[in-house]
């Protein structure tokens, strides 16, 4: 069987956990199994920091599938330490409100020499993977630049787009965000392989990840809506509002700005029916127990959508499964 | 009074100590007095790695001029850490023979940013020096490229030229060198403000630093020796020969490279009077108490030349001084 899952950072890569288990793999690191797991991973969150080229979610998905995560945190690696950056403040370096990790920054450090020796973004990133090995395929939707930039009045009372890192990390989402756009996503073309890997597959998952700037921004890369729109398999989104609130992160503040209503049933909608309307993508649409949705066309079924374990999460990917008629 | 320092790396920080001693500055940080005192600085040693700029002798000048050095290594940072090294080893990075510590890789990632930005080295180092304030002005030799290559005969038996970081870190000096070549140094231009260091300076010391690839490369950027010969400034050299051995590093090696023996003697005509030949460079030439030396056209003393602690160095320069007919 072949899986393909869009995802962001954390909660896309818990949910991988979930597939490989459910499919037979061990949760972290590689494995033998039948099936085929392809994860097509948002890089709308890409930055450049300090000279390095950031990639928070390819790497939260590598470090998490291949063990090196800090499970209490979800992102950067576990024993982290944070001389470099202590350094980088006494310079007086900016930015000086990113997370940037001794670790992570040797993961930066290898990504950047080899993009600028011209490798482009998916031939560096299974040059990563050889050392992490999280037994799934991850590709980057797009190896050409798409950054995230969010409108904003800044504390001082300008209007202006910033990086969607500055957002989230700097502003923890709370300036209020007039419109957000992902940059470049017009002229960018899909990652190698992410077409076919979408055409071949037996199912396509929706991670409960940001439905606006990590599968929204996966949905932007021109071809990419298209090819989900004709595959032959299935397409199961899982919903990341759970009593209208995000599972984790603060979508519904990316979701207020583009006017989508903190919900199930309004995400559902956003994302849209392959069948009943011209740009939409969903066959199925998995809401939390005890939640309801109505998205013409789209089959909707309520099950836990709590990924407090892996087993727990491995039954929600179970789920989705079954959605797209299949079993594991 | 002004007093140019034509330097190398740890042992050219070391007697910049002493000369500012000397000068009643504090041999660490900044200071208020009447001298000024500029470093030439040796970039020769300069390299690329890990898409990094890494500058060691201008690193080593700064850190220890500026109260952060190792003083037990003499290069590095205090309380160094290694993480991103080791980060860097698990990816199968190369090159992994060298030292790059967490707290060093800031300052990298600060030039690198600001070379690839369009500063020229010269403006980058002011900008470093913001932080460190030497108390010194640290010139880099030049703003152009220029890497010193060793041709040598690789423990495989293949006769190349390897970088000299390459030659000294990894393979200790060890490997018999054919030859010592500045890369770069034919097309280079003096950095900003050497040349007119040199010509309105009171007097020129040569550091005991390594005469071949320290001294030996500065003087290798044209136009610098012929500043050197034009300066109504005295020049005086400070031996790093000492009974035979030198007073540090591997320079025996580099000096048997380039056929000139390990002797205060050698090195004093190596680099010539600049009264008695066509392209000497000194007026005057300390070396080791007990030694001597006979160098047509310059005038030699022998002094206690072991950099024991800041008063015995800021007796060398003392002797120095003098020895330019001034005092401080």
């Amino acid at each position: 069987m072949k899986v393909v899952v869009v995802v962001g950072g954390v909660g896309g890569a818990r949910f991988l956990l979930g597939v490989k288990a459910l499919l037979g793999l061990p949760p972290v690191g590689p494995g033998e199994s039948p099936h085929e797991i392809t994860a097509v991973v948002n890089t709308g969150d890409d930055v450049w920091m300090h000279g390095l080229r950031i990639c928070p979610d390819l790497d939260t998905c590598m470090y998490t599938l291949g063990g090196g995560i800090d499970t209490d945190r979800g992102w950067g690696q576990r024993g982290e330490t944070w001389v470099v950056k202590e350094q980088l403040a006494a310079y007086g370096a900016d930015p000086d409100w990113f997370g940037l990790g001794d670790k992570d920054i040797a993961t930066h450090l290898v990504r950047t020499r080899m993009l600028r020796a011209g490798y482009p973004l998916s031939a560096v990133t299974e040059a990563l993977c050889d050392r992490w090995q999280p037994g799934v395929r991850l590709l980057p939707m797009s190896d050409d630049r798409v950054e995230t930039h969010v409108v904003v009045d800044t504390p001082e009372g300008e209007r202006k787009a910033i990086h969607f890192q500055e957002w989230w990390v700097r502003y923890r989402a709370e300036l209020p965000a007039h419109s957000i756009v992902p940059v470049g996503a017009d002229e960018a073309q899909p990652g190698p392989g992410v077409i076919d890997a979408i055409s071949e597959a037996d199912v396509v998952m929706f991670a409960p990840s940001n439905p606006v700037v990590s599968v929204g921004t996966v949905l932007a890369v021109p071809g990419l809506r298209d090819a989900m729109r004709k595959t032959d398999a299935s397409i199961v989104g899982i919903s990341p509002i759970i009593g209208g609130k995000p599972l984790r992160g603060m979508a519904d503040a990316c979701l207020t700005a583009i006017g989508v209503e903190t919900t199930s049933q309004a995400v559902g909608q956003y994302y849209g029916s392959r069948k009943c309307s011209d740009d939409g993508v969903l066959d199925a649409w998995l809401v939390h127990t005890g939640e309801a949705a109505d998205v013409p066309g789209v089959a909707v079924r309520a099950v836990p959508l709590l990924m407090s374990d892996v087993d727990a999460t491995a039954e929600m990917a179970r789920a989705a499964l079954e959605m797209a008629g299949l079993e594991a």
